[in-house]
């Protein structure tokens, strides 16, 4: 399946389709120099067969998890590009999750003010989340994406074969992102959560979830207003992700983070699909750390922090609000001990 | 006068007046946290006057120098915008030279992936060449401006006042570049620089050069083709430019890399109009030195180097050629020693 992303410059194709990662070099132009970024965690093997299908490819392995979002990591890749005289022409890949489509990206984006960038996400959330939207960052002073560029890729390759290799925790961990999409965006989408095995589905997720993204994007490409829907449950689950330092994955945050934006009667729908997913519905940790990385959260403005909250599942509405507002929501899935 | 510069998106107008600094406040919008940015070779007083119109001004001076378009020198800035709680509403403005623009305009661009930023240029230089296009970089490893963005100022001011306080040498450095977008896009402003003397026509200079500079940029904002145009001197002059190792200017370096892109009856009107401003016609440099620079610009991709000739002034043609043929061109200007 191909789902097109129609920008105002620049579209691409979104390619979904089981064993697609064999076939790399007729879906991305890599007759060229390739750099191809992918980290420590991530199953060789598909890094190399994209490499298999580059002309010319250069393979660079960094460490897996967010310290890799630096701007020590974006130096190399850049000394590499320089040092193996990449030109405006060559291009860049990522093979693995949001931290290496999300460096690579970045170093794409700035290297001779922009090059060609692909990306393979090989889990559940770069593929709902990351795939989508031109979204590029490292960090900086412990701060998540602080730094970055919106920068859209060339193409984007999504083989759900991929999966397999991924950890329950992983799996959970995107489909969280999923949830986001469907409560906001797709009814049927959560009904499926609700009703079925999403891990006997996931194939349908990941395509249904791309699309809800990839409508926003096109109607909003640099988060002025609609793409802020995105951000439902990221409020609070940024400042539990930046708290939780490390100890927790983004989409475990986010499902978190949700809980306390919903009318109750979906809350109480979330909470049991959130239960199925073996994902916590609170977290131990200080609130007040959770408020105060909220604060420094670049989606808080001066005049006021977007909300975004269900009342009703598949749609929502989008608000300014005072950040003091959100405190006791926190406290509401936020707890020193959990008893 | 304004002149207003129509892109697809974030068009911007270019206030050239003189006196206009004292009226900053009128034409930006300052009423925010404003990071100004300048160097400790600009009179104290532009920035001043910049922060006096801000609601919540910081003003940072970085060292004079290509030294300053570093990825230290851009931490540093973005450092100051995090912990002064800068977020995306917030803007930049830079005052003075094309370092702090560059600098400044490419820690916009990427702060929390883009905030807004304005430019008061105080270098001819800046006013007729770095205030329009949207060209952002740092240097790295050596390689001029290989790291950057394409990121367009909200808006920019250029009071020609400020030229007041300038050398000759970077008054004549600026000029070149001027003289540049004579030779190849009006016939008329060429023949003031060989009629008149162009330092009486500072204000006239910058004006006609800002517009022939829109008009391409309006055409082709990311340097795809016609914007190719404005490399006219610059394949040849980036490498000298790159071996002087800092000891010429840009513009100079841009004046020497003119001349043999010229037909013969063409580069004798220029050898006159460059000793008429006091800049030279060739330079003291190892040839080969020039020519290992330019085979690293980022401006020769994998097909060959792009070339701007000007056969007749006020137009030029581009084509794009093996940079084996640049060789005997950078002979003819650039010599070991020069007798």
């Amino acid at each position: 399946m191909v789902i097109p992303v129609r920008l105002k410059e620049n579209g691409y194709p979104i390619t979904i389709a089981r064993g697609a990662l064999a076939s790399v070099g007729a879906l991305f132009r890599l007759d060229r120099r390739v750099l191809i970024v992918t980290d420590d965690g991530v199953p060789k093997q598909y890094a190399e067969s994209v490499a298999a299908a580059c002309k010319e490819p250069y393979l660079e392995t960094v460490p897996q998890g967010e310290g890799s979002k630096s701007f020590a990591t974006l130096e190399r890749l850049l000394g590499i590009l320089l040092q193996n005289g990449f030109t405006r022409t060559d291009c860049i890949v990522s093979v693995g999750g949001g931290v290496v489509s999300d460096l690579a990206g970045f170093a794409a984006a700035t290297y001779m003010r922009g090059i060609d960038f692909y990306a393979v996400p090989t889990t559940v959330l770069s593929e709902v989340d990351a795939s989508v939207g031109g979204k590029t960052a490292i960090n900086f002073r412990g701060i998540k994406n602080i730094v970055g560029a919106f920068w859209q890729p060339r193409g984007v390759l999504i083989d759900p074969d991929t999966l397999k290799t991924l950890s329950e925790r992983q799996l959970a961990n995107g489909l969280a992102e999923a949830v986001k999409m469907a409560l906001t965006s797709d009814k049927e989408l959560f009904m499926l959560f609700e009703q079925d095995d999403p891990m006997q589905h996931l194939d349908e997720i990941i395509a249904r979830s791309v699309a809800i993204k990839r409508d926003v994007i096109e109607q909003d490409e640099r988060e002025r207003n609609l793409r802020r829907v995105l951000n439902f449950g990221h409020t609070i689950g940024h400042g539990i992700e930046s708290a939780a330092n490390g100890a927790l994955y983004h989409g475990e945050c986010v499902a978190v983070g949700m809980l306390p934006m919903c009318a109750e009667p979906v809350r109480a729908r979330l909470t049991k699909v959130l239960e199925k997913l073996h994902l916590k519905t609170a977290v131990c940790l200080d609130p007040d750390a959770v408020y105060a990385a909220l604060l420094h959260d670049k989606k808080t403005a001066a005049g006021g922090v977007s909300v975004v909250r269900v009342e009703e599942i598949g749609s929502c509405t989008i608000e300014t609000a005072d950040p003091a507002e959100l405190r006791p929501l926190i406290d509401s899935v936020v707890r020193r001990d959990l008893a």
